[in-house]
């Protein structure tokens, strides 16, 4: 575990098992309700708030699943009447059913910085994972190596990844005669050597939320003739991604988290157009053919990213997504990091005000260059500490042993969002420990 | 081409490439509107229309895109509003979103013969197929065989499968060291030998409609020590389907069809109850996991159907599915099957009576134990006469190079659309004839 303090006045500091029953938190200071009230008027984001459907909850759980863009409902109700009940299959064609994958793909390039052409939308963030993958791997065996190069036979796999990634990479090693090896992200530059056919990594730990070197790792795996995959769940939509700028190989993310997409929307991939013509895709479905309706027998594929598309697209998800992605017209993803970053800065500092020292510890560094869009907190109960807060209003989620997880979504969550949820955090925190003074 | 001819009392014929222009139709004649109409009044299954949105339009696509079931958009804008906008991701559990693959997979059970626990929903019908094919051979690798037997290294596929079954059998045979061998449907229970590790074949053919042998074919596989995997997407739904009955092992099917799912619906994989605890998939996302939310490193199988499932699903369309489902609420599936023989029997007498002789040829077999639920008609200029068609109000569909397709979906066809249908099919053949007496 990397403990680490937050950048406000007060350390969080570790969490002590023995913590004892604390007085109940009194609520904010005056002048954290002033310093919140302030950022909030000067925050240009602020307006974006509207485009969301909210109520008096303080919703930080976006990254896992993003809040009801408002343009959703009425989108969605005119592509089931009238796309569906009254053109029914000639939408496949007249209402642009058939292109959606690509079109809603270059919705997404922008926000992880990738050129128009490289990033299709289409099944869940596993599936994808193991397309991108298997192509890795392939696109390395195909190339050309020295007489006396040792086999590229490992795939190296982020050791504190989101677990369906090992799950798919030891699918995808096994199905292609590789090995995995997981390593931790410090020392994946390190330990990609000759034998590494890929490296898949987060951009964002799940967990922790921490931020890791896209551009140094994939640089690293490019020195050792490797290819870099990137896992942006937790980064697109929530900090400037530059795939195309950085190098990246191929990389997956997310549709249902910061994009706003709706549960278990499509997830995207991304193709660098370099590798496009080497894509070789493990689930070659009759939609990535080159002319899928010749129904021919033999498998052709198409060019460019449509290479990664399978089967039928799931078209109401599909159409619930790019109208979320609306919602980012005219932004700035260069602000969304900075208001990122100046809300986690400001709920770590109310943290440590509130809540007695000692009571929780940070998982999420304090540095800024290696935060993501959410703040981790362990203590003991959590489980029980982050169902008091649900009660409350305040909707963060627990990951096991006893981690408390906020996500911050800078399109619609404001800094008095943030000072209250830090209030009530400590309220909880104060009753459930002088219930269970051990934790529990 | 299997050339048949119709159980009316005029043969439909064969297609003749020099075919001249002839009258324009005439319309029905007062007998054949009589039997439609007194065939409607006696349709126990009449009612069932009001389950779904329909216009003017004859509407014989629904083997490619069911209509839109009337229960559909309100409970959709109630699970946007309600269960995304304001539970949020409170909805994982108490709008039972996390269970759902398996909840509507029971609810697609008894449409293809399953007792509960072996159908899981999502993931497209090719994802579904990668699945079923791999974790297929690896039964059969698992299972003990004579010493001298030699290895099943083979995937016999319908030579005449949909597209996306062959490429993608020929990826799964890719992956686990197998070749795909094509046969035709006609000579497959002939083909499976001692080699044969998985048969993949169509319940009914996509293109001509024919329905196969389902129990013959599986009865011949499990004989030759294979293992039978079925793609059900044209005929769950469109006629009883006995895979517990049958022997089936695994299936896979389409749920936008004649489940009237929704473009793209999630499809449904069943995975035979005696084969679970074998069933090891190639795609072991974490939502299959024995433990998901323990976030483990090393993967651990569920038990069961669930086994079957990858990543996130996708809630929206699931949930379209499960409202789609209810239209099936008290339906008996023989009713469906005796309507659906009844109306494309019909159909084809109407065209018998409509259309000059020669005119057109069916592809769909005569015989009714051998036809699903559609009927396919060739024509010289069939993208023209489909074209012209729907312009007409008369959806069907084109499939190159000749094919008309019509799909009747017993729950919403009535005998007067088909009639209708069939004397439109007769003017425009007139017309485009007429105008290019050789065809084009």
């Amino acid at each position: 575990m990397s403990e680490t303090t937050s950048d406000g006045p007060r350390p969080v500091g570790p969490a002590s098992p023995t913590a004892t029953a604390g007085p109940v938190s009194p609520g904010p200071s005056p002048e954290l309700a002033a310093r919140a009230a302030a950022l909030d008027a000067a925050d240009p984001l602020a307006d974006r708030r509207k485009a969301f459907v909210l109520d008096d909850t303080v919703y930080l759980d976006g990254n896992s699943l993003g809040a009801l863009p408002a343009a959703v409902p009425g989108r969605l109700a005119e592509v089931v009447a009238r796309e569906w009940g009254e053109l029914r299959i000639r939408s496949w064609t007249e209402s642009g059913w058939w292109t959606a994958p690509e079109r809603v793909g270059d919705r997404v390039a922008p926000l992880v910085g990738a050129a128009p052409g490289q990033v299709v939308v289409g099944d869940s963030t596993s599936v994808n994972i193991f397309k991108a993958l298997v192509a890795a791997v392939r696109i390395t065996e195909g190339r050309e190596a020295p007489a006396n190069a040792p086999v590229r036979d490992e795939i190296l796999v982020d050791a504190a990844t989101f677990p369906t990634d090992g799950y798919i990479a030891a699918s995808a090693a096994r199905m292609t005669g590789r090995t995995v090896r997981p390593v931790p992200m410090a020392e994946l530059a390190d330990a990609v050597g000759p034998r590494t056919a890929v490296v898949l990594a987060n951009h964002v730990d799940y967990r922790t939320g921490e931020l890791h070197d896209l551009p140094g790792i994939t640089a690293a795996a490019h020195r050792a003739g490797a290819l870099a995959v990137w896992d942006l769940c937790h980064s697109a939509g929530a900090l400037p991604v530059r795939l195309d700028e950085d190098g990246a190989d191929l990389a997956v993310g997310c549709g249902y988290k910061y994009l706003n997409g709706g549960p278990g929307a499509p997830a995207f991939l991304y193709v660098r157009a370099e590798h496009q013509g080497a894509f070789d895709s493990p689930l070659p479905g009759w939609n990535s053919h080159a002319e899928p309706f010749a129904m021919a027998a033999a498998y052709a594929p198409a060019e460019g990213a449509v290479r990664g598309r399978v089967g039928t697209p799931d078209i109401l998800s599909m159409l619930a997504l790019e109208t979320a992605l609306e919602v980012w017209d005219g932004v700035d993803i260069e602000q969304v990091r900075e208001k990122s970053l100046a809300l986690t800065d400001f709920f770590l500092e109310c943290v440590a005000e509130s809540v007695p020292a000692g009571r929780v510890g940070s998982l999420t560094p304090a540095e800024r260059e290696r935060r993501g869009s959410q703040v981790a907190l362990r203590c003991p109960g959590a489980e029980r500490v982050m169902g008091e807060l649900i009660r409350r209003g305040v909707v963060g989620d627990f990951r096991r042993p006893d981690v408390l997880r906020f996500g911050f979504t800078p399109l619609y969550t404001s800094f008095g969002d943030t000072l209250r949820a830090a209030s009530v955090l400590a309220e909880v925190l104060a009753e459930v420990l002088a219930e269970h003074p051990a934790g529990g």
